[in-house]
């Protein structure tokens, strides 16, 4: 593309950097910002810049924060005998938003992935073995995505707790509320058949 | 949606801020940030502020530049007589790309649209009107959209330049290349065909 202006390129390449952004989406959001006030630019860029030179991770649960600690983690309302063990903060922030969960988390970072060079080393799972086995822990709780490399990482991670007396489970998998059975795949619809529960519990 | 940081919270608001952004997109976005080294974020926000703040717009067509004047209007090898009339600073770049224009351009900066509050003032028009008036011009070609907003702001613009001889003329309309006929609208089809070229054209 031509452009009549060194600025504009290097505003639209910048923008263009960010995925599931080509460069004719970045055009169009470079060009609203210059129908918006200035500062709705400034305050943009403050942001981004604020958040990535001054966010920081929870120094128990590796979710974002401010702060050292994470609120969940400080809070002292929470179960801390429970951990839920999820790939990323958004997954926090999804079953937080859901309101059914009292305990704490624990964010891997990820899931073991050899394909994209992700290894058991580049997640934050030895500071999880460590909390589980010397701490008070009751129930470990996998919330992993349902794919090979979310197995694979619960698989890995159950195997490095060992024997140690404790409750593992993993959210149920299954038909998802307001789901047609029709358009349910055969091995969702497979496992909602074998793990079915009792009428009453529904 | 419950955010473990008010700094995580402030940059999702700020990038949800954008058109076509919402907040699910947003927070991709900022923690794709994250897993990015810090110079990213920088050179990103640099970018954005730079652009915004020292933008101009070009004195004689509108169009974006760095100096008073854009490059196509100090270029010494286009046709001066010849205006192409553009909505955007984006119209400008396809007509650029095609390489098939070597004259001068008009950026109006949008279309009356009187739904969306913009009337003729809003608009560059009295320059552009005072530009064919009182320089050497020949053409004036109209690239706007083939809806009801461009045709009123061609004709707006046709009635203020009153009866100075010059060729006024639109770009075709008709079935785009590559385009199969069954599924042209009518409008369009009808055109092409009242507007029929010489074979020996095509």
């Amino acid at each position: 593309m031509e452009y009549s202006s060194k600025l504009l390129e290097q505003a639209v390449f910048e923008v263009a950097q960010l995925p599931g952004i080509g460069k004719r989406s970045a055009m169009r959001l470079v060009l609203h910002l210059l129908k918006q006030p200035a500062q709705q630019t400034e305050q943009l860029a403050n942001a981004l810049q604020k958040f990535r030179n001054e966010i920081k991770y929870c120094k128990n649960c590796h979710n974002l924060c401010d702060e050292e600690w994470c609120e969940i983690c400080m809070n002292k309302n929470r179960d801390t005998t429970l951990i839920c063990v999820v790939e990323d903060v958004r997954d926090v922030m999804a079953i937080e938003n859901t309101g059914f969960y009292k305990g704490l988390y624990h964010v891997l970072g990820g899931k073991i992935s050899p394909i994209d060079g992700v290894g058991p080393n580049q997640l934050n799972i030895q500071s999880l073995v460590e909390k589980v086995l010397t701490q008070d822990i009751n129930e470990v709780i996998f919330a992993l995505s349902a794919t090979i490399e979310g197995d694979t990482t619960m698989f890995y991670i159950v195997k490095q707790l060992g024997t140690k007396n404790i409750i593992l489970s993993t959210i149920a998998r299954g038909i998802a509320v307001g789901d047609e059975l029709e358009y349910a795949d055969e091995l969702t619809l497979g496992r909602s058949i074998q793990q079915r529960i009792p009428y009453k519990d529904n």
